[in-house]
């Protein structure tokens, strides 16, 4: 045995979260969900490795300035960089350069997995989660995008929400780049920086924004951020184009209608005609305004999107522990990215996509009672009273697991007190009990620790509950299975 | 747009593989079978995180002597090392010493998950798998160890092999601890020698061992690997020790009744013990000597094994392409770890479990033409002829899934000949047409492409077969789910 001073503390590193039973139930269902959606769809599986080559993956993080920023990053034994995927696109990315001559077109794909970011963690900011991705690669047109906005639309109701308690917001990167070059910003950085501020349009409103466009901002912990120093002109401009079309209850065709209103340029002008074609789509594929709408506040963090954009705001109230209203925000996102397969092949191949969110959407989920599995019951306990029976007691969880009913003989090396307790804590519907008597007579005896649990809540007078003994009962042992299946499906 | 100089190269790196719908269909289907198993014997989910603490993991992993060999390890901001997980039993460990004190004991958990081992990556040799373990943390009783082993045997069966396809070894290391402590053995690092000589076993036979056992073994590539040095005494021993209960086909008490008439001294008298208490316990549990047997040759790679041991070996007839016969071997393993949990609290906590192979067993059964899923069938797909008739296939594509039934209105530029071959290699079902005409009369064209390449390989003259248009017809549109729906379940 090693000595304290030489042992290891028994951590995980920061940021990486240990899931019990109930959260993964959680989570399966939603995959289970959003993956059967994608498949009736039509697209197909496709798994990547964890690893990919770091130039592979390319710098597309927001913020990431610095070489392997924001992502895991190792060597190989050949001195290549490799770094733990930071989302599903790029890898997808990567795959169809490497096989596009062989794959059908348009390729469709779905993908659920971990993605990791190296960032700063914090309470309920992780550096693993999960998410399930669609993806279209070799199909331009407006169409593709509505589909997967559709798709998402579908993912939240099979998630378990209710009409509404997610919306889809739509823009095109197109507009601002039409915008800013009628106004003369043309240099990738400045472009950059003012993205960076709209996308904060959310948390710091208008105010903030025009500060981070103009000559910066102070924040109140006293950090200051450069702004753009675009001239008030241009600050106006951009006001005018994101509040003006604002409004969160305008039809999607009313929005376009003022943006088509202000001056956009050449870029802006093939926004509209995708975002008219996308608006077309949703309605026909019955995705009403309610469900999806455009607006021009919504910018991404990811760098290689080019064209349309996407969004899911979660409109669900979630409170927290102290019942303060939590907001969820951003529960998946995506968009058209057409030049990230063209950075391997030089070949333009148009793509686009959306990602769930999977593991917030989860948590949102549960903050919002809307957890629907609840908890995650244990299995039917036999009591080991005495080693010599052992095998009556398997064979008593033989019958029970054959007759889909989870059972298990108690293994640990505790008295029949604990071994209640065990039963307890792990949710057991019933513990099984067989002593010698039992046996000699051909009966069981069975507990319905459901019943207990509850009678135990409403029975202040500790003596009369025990002497009632509620929900025990000695039965033949041919009964079993049928008393034990009562119990468990009532429990439920 | 990048210049051909600049493009990274799209490539994954070595040993990490890109899989498609199909290998994913088995692999899921595996790993739910196999973990209904498991929650059936009443083990509950858990899930931690793919990176660790260097120092958490520890250095288990067989033939890694350097730090980090054989894990794939990186820097933490703070200068920690942390490393991809390399099983999913070190990372319980650290859970289970975590958090012991809210725990319900006897522990109990399954997970399934991807697991990285850095390693030469091969053909058909991976540095990323899947695993699907069960553990029982917190029981030093041999039941313990039983039931896992009853739950492999039983998971196998789930996960598509026939009884006898796979056979469960099981030994006890105390068993060669004792023989070697007899004869006067008792240094880890040559014991750790020993180990691995006779891990190779299976592979080199006797001769092999013997000579590792000794002075050294040179084997064909020139390569010569320094042995233990044992006297001959000893290496007769150990032979004695291996050969006398080789014999496949003994039972497990035989095994144990001529392993007894070894000097084994009071280690091995304890796994003699633990061996016969296993044997009953899988005994009552309705496990019989076909699907496990007591096989002294079995050692595990793994170096944190204090006792029991269990090894899957597959014993079904596979053949690679060419026809030639291919030996999976292990797939699967686990056994008792006492002192892992102590590594972090300095308390012994007693721990058995045992983790399937995911990935090495689904490419057996698939190489035995026992995936059972076969091809992953692709959607029905609407061909676009029309721009302005696109909300009418969106209509057909709505009402096929509404009825189950995975569609997709075809979203690339090409034309109809191109629409019908990408509906081909998609290997969907039927192919829908919707004309002008058809819209008009309020009909839909539906075409089975199961049957048309059925008869596509069975039909010579192309010119009769194109004349039958086989397969193809023209229904009233309130038809259309029920006859593709035909076709579906037709198909399968």
């Amino acid at each position: 045995m090693t000595s304290d001073a030489s042992r290891p503390e028994a951590r995980a590193p920061r940021g990486f979260a240990d899931r019990r039973a109930r959260d993964l139930a959680a989570e399966r269902r939603i995959l289970a969900a959003v993956s059967a959606v994608y498949e009736r769809y039509g697209f197909e599986a496709l798994d990547t490795g964890a690893l990919e080559y770091a130039d592979a993956l390319g710098k597309f993080l927001p913020d990431a300035d610095r070489p392997n920023e924001g992502v895991f990053a190792l060597q190989d034994d050949d001195e290549q960089w490799m770094a733990l995927r930071y989302d599903l696109t790029a890898p997808l990315a990567r795959f169809a350069a490497q096989n596009w001559e062989t794959l059908p077109k348009p390729f469709r794909r779905y993908a659920f997995g971990t993605v990791w970011r190296n960032e700063k963690p914090g309470p309920g900011r992780f550096r693993e989660f999960t998410q399930c991705d669609a993806d279209t690669v070799g199909s331009s047109r407006p169409e593709a995008d509505a589909e997967i906005v559709a798709m998402a639309v579908e993912g939240f109701d099979a998630a378990g929400l209710s009409r509404g308690q997610a919306v889809l917001k739509i823009n095109n990167r197109k507009l601002l780049d039409g915008l800013l070059a009628e106004e003369g910003v043309s240099e990738d950085r400045r472009k950059l920086t003012v993205l960076r501020a709209i996308d904060k349009y959310d948390r710091l409103g208008w105010e903030g924004v025009a500060a981070l466009l103009g000559p910066g901002r102070l924040d109140e912990s006293g950090d200051f951020t450069k702004g753009a120093e675009l001239p008030f002109k241009t600050i106006a401009a951009i006001e005018t184009f994101l509040v003006s079309a604002g409004a969160s209850n305008l039809a999607r065709s009313k929005v376009i209608g003022v943006l088509a209103g202000l001056p956009m340029g050449a870029a802006g002008q093939e926004a509209l005609g995708e975002l008219s074609a996308i608006d077309s789509a949703l309605t026909a594929l019955g995705v009403g305004p309610d469900l999806a709408r455009i607006d021009p506040t919504v910018v991404r963090g990811l760098e290689y999107y080019t064209g349309a954009v996407f969004e899911a705001e979660l409109m669900l109230e979630t409170t927290d522990e102290r019942g303060q209203p939590v907001r969820f925000g951003s529960v998946g996102g995506g968009g058209r990215y057409d030049d990230l397969v063209a950075r391997f092949t030089g070949q333009p191949v148009p793509a686009t996509g959306f990602s769930f969110g999977v593991s917030r959407l989860a948590a949102a989920l549960r903050a919002a009672g809307r957890d629907l599995g609840g908890e995650v019951r244990g299995p039917v306990v036999v009591i080991a009273f005495d080693q010599q029976h052992m095998a009556e007691y398997y064979a008593v969880a033989r019958e029970l697991r054959a007759a889909g009913i989870s059972a298990e003989v108690y293994l640990g090396s505790s008295g029949m007190k604990a071994q209640m307790k065990y039963a307890d804590r792990r949710l057991s519907p019933a513990a099984v009990m067989l002593g010698g008597d039992e046996i000699a007579a051909g009966t069981v005896t069975v507990k319905d620790l459901d019943l207990g649990r509850e009678l135990a809540r409403g029975v202040s007078d500790n003596s009369q509950w025990r002497e009632q003994r509620p929900g025990q009962a000695t039965i033949p042992r041919g009964e079993l299975v049928a008393f034990v299946r009562r119990i468990v499906e009532g429990g439920r």
